[in-house]
């Protein structure tokens, strides 16, 4: 039984704790949280034991009614490994309170690559070795690297080109923008995306170019991958539909966008209407000659939850990598496969030169 | 136990569907769709019997692979009463059918009043006496009704002037605007919202002017009422914080609109993340002499799905209303309570007048 720790109780470490605590293997010793706001009510309401994430804040939460278990120094001594779920760049500077307790980290894409001993998806990255600490790449390089890794296996990727429309924050990040915009961000091209892909899958070429939308529910990806081979578009449906975190959208459910696709979720019984596969419109799926074409949504609150749960057990046990992914995927249910006639077969596209 | 069918599997519809099949007093005998799409699969995914809601669409049901139960029609010779949550007018254009079957129905607020033999709130309306159909107010309209009726019980209400700030779309609906403005709907003052309320309230003087705005996961009301007495502002927060359907967010949860609102729903564990309750900011509640001021959001997809329930009874059975609205409330787990030290008690604002 592994003991965890998720220090930053926020979109991303919520999710991860849920995660963590319906585990067989794992016991959720505790969460963090730097404020006692409905956040931190919401843990309390889980049952979830509530540390301080920062020492000289316990009577803040003392006098919000929410009486902490501890501070982070308490809960680092009683687990096996932290999930740091904080902020962007507060994980950098957490490296050293973990270090000083000698406690394994895990750190999200936030934070630069070499803030852990490697970075981590569980279908692309290679064997972890004994990495003290891992890096779980970012939501979009998570949703990148699920795609590729198939794609580079079985046809080899000669070059990959994407546009990442990105999502401009959080449903409850009501101080982000664009309000009325689509705006470069980058607007240098390549953007660094394409990079971190290669921290988990270093052989495969991959340009990226972002840019933010006036959108808080999920990225979309629009991209080209030239092949080395030239697979019909029937057979790369039946590749990416054969992968458990990939879920091919049924052209007949008439999803037609990032709300229906989150009621969707919410329709089949996703806690928080979590999509943690990537979410792939099916009818997108071409190629023209070597080269193919597809559109895909990542939700940036829950893609990276599975991966987290994988490199828990990377960092901590010896469990083989498919034998965590199985494990993972059946205690959260991830694997959407839909009823619908078309779903789980593939169609050829009225245009297909297959 | 009454035999329930739910006509118009959408938005409101599996909302209900999923409120009958948590009463212990009633069954869910089946569902319509009117298309094989992702919420018709859904309902399939749920176990719900699923009927064409549209006879010679049933082709089209079989060829997704979704075969249906059956017709309307048979819908209809199976239950005691049917919830119509078909789109806004088709409800009117039905009733001729469940009349047909001599099957009482319910309405939603999109219908015009005269659909019904009478309009229903839970908390304002009075005894619904012999009637063979009642129309449920729209989420606007509830949400105002839940909030003037206790204010006219204690204070009298003199006159209340409300500016409704709607959303412009559910989330799914791609088709809906607008996407940058916020436009007068009707522009014509005041708008037929106060009226609908008076289907309920007759009694209550109130005025509304609505505006729609470019989000889609709630509306938000400014709420002016002028009060025949002067209660005091804590007075005030204490009458609605003590009502079940009305949710004092505390100031201390940091909760600062819709998306952080729906986050909580969802960290507390509601289904589709809903929101049943009239969401009042406890800090904006504010008595300035005899003017009572707040802000409230109100669900667009969910404030009326307890008040369908207890439509169902008020119809079909002799069980009082107190009864019927807190069996409901116990069932579906209504009545958020926050554990924030503020959230419970009343604080007197900084610059109370009390």
């Amino acid at each position: 039984m592994t003991r965890v720790g998720v220090n930053g109780y926020g979109t991303i470490g919520k999710r991860v704790a849920d995660a963590v605590a319906a585990q067989p293997d794992m016991e959720l010793v505790g969460v963090t949280k730097a404020s006692p706001n409905y956040g931190a009510e919401a843990a309390i309401r889980r049952g979830y034991d509530l540390y301080a994430a920062i020492d000289d804040r316990v009577d803040e939460f003392e006098t919000a009614g929410l009486t902490p278990s501890g501070t982070l120094d308490d809960l680092l001594r009683a687990v096996d490994v932290i999930v740091d779920c904080a902020p962007s760049g507060i994980g950098a500077r957490n490296r050293a309170i973990y270090a000083s307790h000698d406690t394994p980290a895990i750190y999200q894409g936030g934070e630069d690559a070499d803030v852990a001993d490697a970075s981590f998806n569980a279908r692309a990255s290679g064997d972890v070795g004994d990495a003290d600490s891992l890096r779980v790449v970012s939501c979009n390089s998570t949703g990148l690297s699920r795609l590729l890794a198939p794609l580079d296996e079985a046809y080899g990727v000669e070059k990959a080109r994407v546009t990442l429309v990105r999502r401009g924050g959080d449903p409850s990040e009501t101080d982000r923008g664009p309000i009325n915009d689509v705006v470069p961000d980058p607007a240098t091209v390549p953007s660094h995306h394409g990079p971190d892909v290669n921290t988990v899958l270093p052989n495969v070429a991959v340009d990226t170019a972002a840019l933010k939308a006036p959108v808080t529910a999920m990225h979309t990806h629009s991209v080209n991958v030239t092949l080395e081979t030239e697979p019909s578009t029937a057979t790369v449906r039946r590749l990416l539909g054969d992968e458990t975190r990939l879920f091919l959208i049924p052209e007949v459910a008439n999803i037609d966008g990032a709300g229906a696709l989150k009621d969707y979720a919410a329709d089949v019984g996703r806690p928080r209407g979590d999509l943690w596969e990537n979410c792939v419109w099916e009818e997108s799926i071409s190629v023209q000659g070597r080269d193919l074409y597809l559109f895909q949504n990542v939700h940036q609150e829950a893609d990276v939850v599975p991966e987290n749960i994988d490199a828990i057990r990377a960092l901590t046990t010896d469990i083989p990598r498919e034998e965590s992914v199985a494990l993972t995927n059946e205690t959260l249910g991830i694997g959407l496969d839909s009823l619908l006639a078309d779903g789980g077969t593939v169609r050829d596209p009225v245009a297909a030169d297959d």
